[in-house]
Formats: C-alpha cells, structure tokens, sequence
C-alpha cells in the first residue's frame, strides 16, 4: 500500500502570463520557448515592460502534482514559497486541487518566486524566473514519511539552479528506494541541461533516477548531437524508462530495446503551451503508478498536455477525470 | 482641449477567479449574480473553500478605465491600493494598459482588496469582496488638474460603502462641473442600490450626476417598482443621459424622451460574465467622448462587453480598438 501515488518536488512559483509579438522577445534579449533566469533588479525591468496580465499558480512539479490530483490521483508536493500574498496563493491553489503541501514557508523575503510568461501568438510561451524564496528549499524540506509512502518521487532538473536542492533530491532519492519506490525526473529545458549536463546524466546512470522525462531538445542537449536517433538510444540505456514529448508529433516511450509511439492529443486551437510538458508527466505518471500498459500511460499525457494548452495558463481549469473517462481512457 | 477622455473613480480590486457549481452558491449563501461585501473573516473561509483560481485585476471603474484605454481612448483613474503584491499587481496591470494612475498606496494594512468570484457553468458571476485598503479612499486622493482635464468623470455606486470615498466624489463632481465637465455614474449592482436609493437619487436629482448607467435589476431596485416601463420614464426624467443594459437583449439608451436601442454583440459563448457592465460603459463613453452618435456609443459598448464575457476575467486580453475597426465601428 502506499498513501501517494506521485510526490513531486520544484520550485514554487507563481506565473504572471501576457501576451506579446515575437519583437518583444528579440528586444527585450528573451530566449524563446526557454527559461530564462533572472534577478530581482531585471524581474522588475522586464514587468514595467509587460502589459497587463494574468497570475496563476505554476512550477513544472507543482503543475505535474496538480494534474496527478486532477485525473484523480493522490499527489504530494514539496516546494518552497515566502509568507505573502504570492505565496499564500501557490499555498490555497494546489491544496485546493487535493495535494498534499506541507512545506514550511520562508519569512517574508526573499519573496516567492514568480515567473514572467510571455505567449506570443503562435502560442509559445517564453519564461522568465525569478527564484526568490526557492533558493532556500534544502533537505530540511523533504518529509521523509511522504517520499517513503509515494510511488514514484518525481523531480524538476530546474532544481539544480538553487544551490541546495540537489541536496533534497538526493536524499529523498534514497529513501524512495530504500522504500522500494521510483524515482523520476524531467529535464526541464535545454538550456538547464547545458548547465548541468554532467550531473543529470550521473544521476542517470547511478541510478538515483529512474524515469526520464524529455523534449526533443533536451534530449539532444543531453548527448550533445544532432541525431536524434541516437539520442534515444543513448537515453534508453542511461535509464529503465523514458518518455520523450515532440510537440504535435505526440511521444516516444522507451523501455530497453521496446520503443512504444504515442499520437499527440486533437487540439482544436494551441492557446498558451504553458504546463504542457508538466502535464504529461501528469498523465504519464498516473497511469504508469495505477499500474496500466504503456499505451495508457502515454495516452493520458497526451490529453492532459493536450488540454492544458488549449487554455492560458499552466494547470487545467477542466476535471482531467471527467475528460480522460469521457475518452475511455479510464 | 483635454488631457483625459475619461476619468473613473472606484474601488481598487484584484479579483481571484474560480469555477463552481451553483450547489456551491447556496451551501456557502452567496448571493448568486450579485456583489456580496465580507469581511477579513468570511474572506479567509471562502477562500479556504474555493477551488484553485486565477487572479486579475478587476475593479468595476478600473475595468471601465482599462477598457477606455484598450480603445484607444486617454483614461485615468482613482483608487486605492496597499503597498503589497496584489498593490503591485494591481497598479501595474492598469498602468501597463496605458491609464493614468497615481493614486498614493496605503502602508500595507488593510491589504489590497480582493473579489473571490464564482463563476457558474452559466457563466453568471458571483462576487465576494473584502474592501480592505479601499476603505482609505477619501477627499485627499482627487487629483484635481486630472478631474480638470477629463471630458467625463464616472465613478461606481459601489463607493458608498466604504466611508469617505462619497466625499472624494462629491468633491471631484464640484471639480468637474466648474470645468464644464461631465459627471457619469453606475448604479453597479441591485442590492447596492438597496443600500443607497435615496443617496443615488439625491446625486442624480441635484444634477451632481449627469449620466447614469444601470441594468434592468438596478432600475427596478432604484424606483422600487416591477414595472420597468415606468422605471425607465422615471430614470429619463431624473438625469440627463442614461443607458440601460439588458443582458442577451442589448441596451436602451434614454435621452430625455429620445430612446436608442442597441442590440446586443453576437456572442460565441458566455464563458464569464464579469466585466460586462464595466466594458459596457467603456465602450460608450469611448464613444461619448469622441462626439459619436449615441447609437454608435452603444453599439461600441455592446462590442465591448461581449468580447470580455467570452473570456475569463474582467478586462479584455484583447486590443479592443482592433476590434472595434474591424467591425467598422471606428
């Protein structure tokens, strides 16, 4: 028995969402599609330069955990936020979606994360990070009874940024195994795995991982080529199991030397790609821990990815159950 | 000349935007359609009680500026804020829309108002608003070359409940009318004006008001009557421009025994009906202040309000000046 089915771990942030044309990005030296780090001193830059927006609760795992609990999974979170208003809306959103957050929030500064989101009309979303009172998350975070009783613990590479989560991951790692549990992780962007290349594929191949969740580009920022092909080989020996989003081509779920094709949800309009690939870890992750066939599994991510891009911002506004069983897919 | 096409005075708010059921409605006893005042106490419970949510800044006279403003118009705006996050958000989302907003912010207790909106699957509205740094709106906060210098100055009925906000309007009146300026109001909601008649009246009767912009329920609630052919000959009489909104079925504007009616925008689907009224008497006094023919000031205000109602949130997330030249309105 287990009380949860995933735990996920990220950085606690709250997304600020405007639109913008592309010449905003190339004016304001913003990297498309990618997470770009920023200071206090440009955070507050580049807000007096956005128009008017939208908040909503985000971060890759909060965003994952939030799916889990939409499909009707049980989810926990660690993550860490400040004591302020932000903070207190990070805190309500993803207890109110049904997760179980109980991480000690930080004084008042530095101040909760937020991330700066500019959709362009194509739909892409370009992210631009504060970390704020994320850079205190630290192993005194992590609830050893909670990574012990999840399935599977499932970690954003972006925790590699602040100085000491690695140290928590590392540690709920070995309690998740020595529980018997798996532990995941998505690489969460090309550009953090440029930075932090070596240990991720450590981590991979020591075992301290043991699902891999991957675009396209991450992968091939991965193994530093251009052939995707081998990148997918590589990968699927560097861990038991991967799963591999590209876009509107759907995924690829490697296990050795099985490789299984998943077709991308129907969308009737891409509205904001925000949480798309934190959704199909979603997905993936509730079928992988009810224990059903691949197939499954990818097919959930699909709808969830599918569905959380058709609206703006980065967790489903919709009941993923409802969606996914009026689909027969549960 | 002018400098402003359009001042609004009202409360300062950050709305936090969720889903539910109409059950929800009546195990909670909120007032369905309607603006419920609460207090910090029933405030916290409410949120604890609501689903996840998104926030945006909102405010009936913010949004009227803001959707001034998104039609090209020149705006500005009255209202009070603490200085915390939703202070900060607040004050940049009216900003970054190009409105003018210079209002002082208080220290940081009471905190910036919130409106804990429910939105039914009928896309009905139901707000809860905790007042919080509004009640510090007084006399101190007119800027008296903006009242000067605005063609109209249009405030909310909803300003007569915190304390000395009605000075701030009585005095900005007196400041208008000296400049030969043009005084509008909202009766904003029918249990408000239950609250105030006799006040409403007494502005609109003294000539404090020239403009008055209500719904079907408000004028009911203003001549206590049921019988709304003899409400709007009474509403006439008591002002010298008024427009009536009424829902799906447009609006009626009276001028003196003159009366336009405006159909309503063809609307896709009603996905949130916060806003309407708001963008409703943007698009008119857009219109109103450029010299339009009324029957265009309404058919702008019916633009407006429907595009906002077919998204989430009260302000729309689109340029309403594109619109409005797409359909040939300007």
């Amino acid at each position: 028995m287990s009380t949860f089915d995933v735990l996920t771990i990220g950085n606690a942030i709250v997304d600020i969402i405007a639109r913008c044309e592309d010449r905003f990005l190339d004016d304001n030296e913003i990297i498309k599609s990618a997470m770009n780090l920023i200071d206090a001193e440009r955070a507050e830059l580049l807000y007096s330069r956005m128009g008017p927006a939208l908040e909503a609760s985000g971060g890759s795992a909060g965003n994952t955990a939030a799916g889990v609990a939409s499909l009707g999974g049980r989810a926990a979170y660690f993550g860490k936020v400040a004591s302020d208003q932000l903070g207190e809306i990070f805190t309500h959103d993803i207890r109110a979606q049904g997760v179980h957050f109980q991480t000690r929030p930080l004084g008042s500064q530095p101040p909760t994360a937020r991330s700066m989101i500019f959709v362009t009309p194509d739909g892409e979303r370009s992210m631009n990070t504060y970390l704020g009172a994320c850079v205190e998350l630290g192993p005194e975070d992590v609830e050893p009874d909670v990574v012990a009783e999840a399935r599977v613990t499932y970690f954003e590479g972006y925790l590699w940024d602040p100085p000491r989560a690695k140290d928590a991951i590392r540690d709920a790692a070995r309690i998740a195994h020595a529980h018997g549990r798996e532990v995941a992780m998505t690489l969460s962007d090309s550009f953090c795995v440029h930075r932090y290349r070596a240990e991720f594929l450590e981590l991979m191949r020591s075992g301290t991982v043991d699902i891999v969740f991957a675009n396209r580009a991450e992968v091939l920022a991965l193994y530093e080529t251009e052939d995707f092909e081998a990148a997918l080989s590589a990968l699927a020996k560097d861990c038991r199991l991967a799963a591999v989003t590209l876009s509107e081509d759907g995924s690829i779920i490697l296990r050795g030397t099985d490789r299984v094709r998943i077709a991308a949800h129907d969308v009737a309009r891409v509205v904001d790609t925000t949480g798309a690939g934190d959704l199909y870890a979603a997905g993936f992750l509730f079928g992988y821990t009810a224990g059903l066939p691949l197939e499954r599994c990818g097919a959930l991510g699909s709808l969830a990815a599918g569905i959380v891009i058709e609206q703006v911002g980065p967790r489903p506004m919709v009941s993923l159950k409802v969606e996914a069983e009026r689909l027969g897919l549960l």
